[in-house]
């Protein structure tokens, strides 16, 4: 079976986000004024092979443990569908 | 009123996702050999003051137009909440 897993990846409440800031203040800088916060994170999309659900589950799992998430900094959201 | 928008922005199909391809690469050499595609996108959170919902999500188009997104090799959602 095909899965596709979309990982939400954000940084953590607290952590300095200087991508946003710089997007925020450009934001104000155009004209928008009633921007109070922009936080940017990454949206990884994976399509993968398995067996069962459980499974993919698991492998994506790992996946963002072993390298798309950085868990001192990060939080991520995991959402997965079958194709 | 504030709002929260979420603004997923995504490389069109057919444009080469480089950063996608790489960490396709690297999950392969760590063991993932399942792994078919990887796609990386921005995913942008904006906190914003608007007197209204469909005043709120005129800004937020407004802003990719101008800013967020690059229509020729990239497209957008845009989700929005009350908060």
């Amino acid at each position: 079976m095909k899965f596709r897993a979309h990982v939400l990846v954000s940084l953590k409440e607290g952590v300095l986000d200087t991508q946003g800031k710089a997007v925020r203040v450009s934001l104000k800088n155009m004209g928008y004024g009633s921007v109070e916060e922009v936080r940017i994170g990454k949206s990884i999309m994976i399509s993968l092979e398995a067996t069962s659900r459980p499974k993919a589950e698991k492998q994506v799992e790992a996946m963002c443990d072993d390298l798309l998430v950085n868990p001192l900094i990060e939080t991520r959201s995991v959402t997965l569908e079958a194709i």
